[in-house]
């Protein structure tokens, strides 16, 4: 889907609610990658959208926006001073927007900051909610398009070529600090033409995996040593980001190889649910997102363990993205087909160690399917 | 200054404003490093500080907040199933806040987040604004005590290190891509005992420094090569990130000579209007931080040539903070004793290229100084 078509979604929906202006933003402190999803802005612009079915771009650096970026009109944000309201106050002007018409400002908008935005349209009604355009966006973001899916597949290719090269060289001691491990990834996938990683690669060797994420996201000290480790990371393909844990065990006790199979077991009880829901090719197979994860919980706490954060999420142009796999999300998420997203139980302690596995799985018109082939390595 | 000691300020501001219970989050939409400057939790937590000179830490992971986080009292995120909303209300009843009492939410929540606080702590007066616990943090933040200048003293001599290094290394061709120079600082670092780098570093060749901040952050592509490169990094020890820019001018023409010079000269401009400002000991020397940047902004209009972002802006826990030298920014921000700042003049040209010089000032007791040895490279 092209830029245009993705904005002709959203004016179709600004119709159906009556917005004459939507303002999007994405800032230093508000990251939105709905801009980049519907202008091709990679970051740090306003997006206008009128109910004339026009895009108004006014991004923080001319010079990246004729680069990148695809809107009707482009005005440096210098213009307005980089002042939010001063731009859409003339934005309003602009787009000929009607007294009394409804501006919906960005869901996260801080209230500060709305009350704002409210007094300088004090011609128009300004909205700011979260059942408003960001819930549209998320929405149509989850649903994977054709073009978005060849990515996918090609991101994973690259993807798994990393994750076979990292074993190779574990294996072989090439790779032995986690900062080797973690520098090995990046200069691999920029070399792969990629835009970078997704999020800082995590590297935990044994005596950091205890912790979910671990902080430092990696250090000079000992990666694959004697017990568990994790390494978790993503890679960036025009914007998409992919998400993938693996493990490395060396010479584990039992009671560390226990924590390993719960783990490729927990996996294997949320990938079968999913497979068997979209079995075959019925369009309209659907699962709700939390019911996955609430099945994992369920496994674990049979074995009386218990994992501390979410099962999976949506990747897309967020690395965390709908759909939410978790015991507490909404219970209308549904994962339906054209989704992309993680499956990763953990299990961590403070004394053995912690371990995770993770692989992207896409829904396809065939069914599910596992896109990236992260490993827990038995070292 | 202890954790304990940055609180009891804390405590005594609440005290003056009559403050109840101060919300604080760092979440992944919504960092706030005034977290870790309160408890020492580096990421993903809520704080609650109670009129009761009690501090409630509220992590999303517990294990992590063991190693690193000072506070009175230490619960799960999960116990409250990762809702603010449902913490906050166990916070108030935890502290025994009184009914009609003030809650301070945090400054950046957003309008339809800070509905919901409403709705949840109904029993108290919520509040959310941009002049209160945010502002003052901000304040407290931006003038650093004696141990925070002591890290900046070693934090510096670390940057230079690298900053040489990479010089050395760039003209001997070491050093080739863009890539190389990236993940030779990831290396360096954390080699260092360095968290890592402040931000991604941008590491643009002749083709990509006309762009502020090149995109992607680095590529494959050749570095100081034919013409302007510029290479922006900071490195991270204990939370605190350094910021500078080097650029690098291989054969430069008349026009990319004349173009460095202009931004050797602004620095110049600037530095010497705050090293006189605080010539001596005077300890209520001060001046405006926009005066800074509008003097610049004079210089280059006179030599009719323009600057497409801000002067510079303090560093810190978060590498922009304040003070922030912006020709819009607040009549009422200045640059006082204490603080840690960048001066960072930068010219771009979609044909010629870009160059930007970056260093940081302390403001000590004995006036401005320059910690960074940052360089403007002619190769």
């Amino acid at each position: 889907m092209s830029f245009v078509e993705r904005r002709e979604k959203i004016y179709d929906w600004m119709a159906k609610e009556g917005i004459s202006l939507l303002i999007l933003e994405d800032a230093e402190h508000n990251r939105d990658k709905s801009v980049r999803y519907l202008t091709g802005q990679p970051g740090d612009a306003l997006v206008f959208l009128s109910a004339t079915r026009k895009c108004l771009l006014v991004p923080w650096d001319v010079n990246m926006a004729a680069l990148h970026a695809n809107a009707d009109d482009v005005l440096p944000y210098a213009k307005f001073d980089l002042n939010a309201n001063h731009a859409a106050k003339a934005a309003a002007a602009y787009f000929k927007t009607p007294y009394g018409g409804r501006i919906e400002t960005p869901a996260r908008t801080s209230y500060p900051a709305f009350l704002k935005y409210v007094e300088n349209l004090s011609d128009y009604d300004v909205l700011c909610r979260n059942e408003g355009a960001r819930a549209e966006l998320e929405r149509l973001r989850a649903v994977k398009d054709a073009d978005e899916i060849r990515l996918y597949r090609l991101l994973a290719e690259k993807t798994n070529e990393i994750i076979d090269l990292v074993e190779k060289n574990v294996v072989d001691k090439t790779l032995k600090t986690e900062t080797d491990v973690a520098l090995f990834i990046e200069a691999e996938c920029r070399a792969r033409s990629c835009e970078g990683t997704g999020f800082q690669t995590l590297a935990a060797g044994p005596t950091r995996s205890f912790g979910i994420h671990c902080f430092p996201s990696y250090t000079a000290g000992a990666f694959a040593d004697k017990g568990l480790s994790i390494l978790d990371f993503g890679i960036v393909l025009q914007g998409y980001s992919s998400d993938v844990t693996m493990s490395f065990a060396r010479a584990p006790s039992k009671a560390q190889e226990r924590q390993l199979q719960l783990v490729e077991k927990a996996f294997a009880v949320a990938y079968n649910i999913v497979a068997e829901t979209f079995k075959g090719k019925k369009p309209e197979a659907k699962i709700p997102a939390r019911d996955v994860a609430l099945a994992v919980d369920d496994f674990f706490k049979k074995e009386k363990c218990a994992m501390p954060h979410g099962l999976g999420h949506g990747v897309g142009l967020d690395v965390h993205e709908a759909p939410y796999l978790r015991r507490n999300a909404d219970a209308h998420g549904h994962i339906e087909r054209g989704m992309i997203f993680t499956i990763e139980p953990g299990l961590y302690d403070p004394a053995q160690g912690g371990c995770r596995y993770e692989n992207d799985i896409l829904i396809g018109e065939e069914g599910a399917e596992i896109l990236t082939k992260s490993k827990i390595v038995r070292l």
